[in-house]
């Protein structure tokens, strides 16, 4: 069976896990508490130089990172659902919503980058959440454009099937309610969000859902 | 012909020019001053709402925004010479390498926020270029690490020919010669930097050899 490395309240675990839940692979969960660094462990960089969670271990002990890069890889080896569309303008339309998210928001709001703000900005817990719903307001307004005015979008990101693009966007926007950031602003992305939080796939893979989870 | 709209100096833009030029595609080169914040003027919000560069343009008014989004749509739709390798377990790996820059490193030291910093936070140049350095120091040992002692790791991150994670780590390396950031403990990650710089698509696509550079 799959091992999957990572860490209930991780934005880049949650995608995954999403991912893995669509594609209905069953895997076993390893937790690492990234507040005890515990994937700066010796264990865990022997699977991942990087430090950072998720890690998809193969039945054959081979270890996959990225989240994003490991979504590509079961998509290809497991095709049912397809988290892609069919056609390379709409591929490139789910990439680039996902990387709208994963290369813009996420990067610069992510534990280690909080933590950074901490020990050498000196910001306290205000001033993180401050930093953090900047950079939402830098881009969750052209997210929120873009799927509102891009006929493509349907119930989801991309038509009527949950995509590559949905399992980041369910990841940030559960990860933004812990910063106080209003949704008013984002109408659609908060419909989006709603229909994935009805699917078992989505809502089976939110962190409060995990065994580490407290 | 294809108008690509980007900046010299923007590292995202660097990436997907690599790419085209790797694939041999004409386009016409559209340049944006990102210190004139000439990405958040109309005309170009209207292509991308997020006002990042760069933009593809294709033949038919059709815009494409995300670098690895961009590249992976040229990959698909002008597969000579690709871009990715023909293995699932190939993909992932340089991908992931890919991401381990685009997802990890560019996004907390682009000029938006480093320009946050300033404003902010109160950093000056010196400053800048110590969180610049910091997040180089995070994850430059791992893509070392991972170059090294990978044995996929060819004259290029991936084999004999340059792929999209070639793409990723040649536009940051340029990048990190305007912070000082001190190559010698990276020696994998110079020597594929120095072998990709003699080839003519990725030399072409550096910064101070586009129309706008200064």
């Amino acid at each position: 069976m799959l091992t999957l490395h990572n860490y209930f309240r991780s934005s880049t675990s949650t995608r995954l896990r999403c991912a893995l839940n669509l594609k209905g692979i069953r895997y076993s969960y390893r937790s690492y508490a990234l507040l005890k660094d515990e994937t700066r462990g010796e264990d865990f960089l022997r699977l991942n130089p990087a430090g950072l969670v998720p890690v998809l271990e193969l039945d054959d002990g081979t270890v996959l990172s990225q989240s994003l890069a490991i979504i590509e890889y079961i998509d290809e080896t497991y095709p049912t659902p397809p988290l892609l569309p069919p056609d390379a303008l709409g591929r490139a339309r789910v990439r680039s919503l996902a990387y709208m998210i994963a290369c813009e928001v996420h990067p610069l709001n992510n534990l280690r980058v909080l933590k950074h703000l901490s020990s050498e900005y000196g910001q306290d817990d205000t001033g993180k959440a401050t930093w953090f719903r900047h950079w939402i307001d830098q881009s969750f307004p052209a997210i929120e454009a873009r799927l509102r005015y891009e006929n493509q979008t349907g119930l989801y990101c991309h038509g009527e099937s949950p995509s590559l693009a949905d399992c980041c966007l369910y990841a940030q926007v559960w990860n933004n309610s812990r910063f106080d950031v209003v949704m008013d602003d984002y109408p659609t992305i908060a419909r989006i969000y709603e229909a994935l939080d009805r699917l078992p796939a989505f809502r089976d893979a939110a962190p409060p859902n995990q065994p580490d989870a407290f």
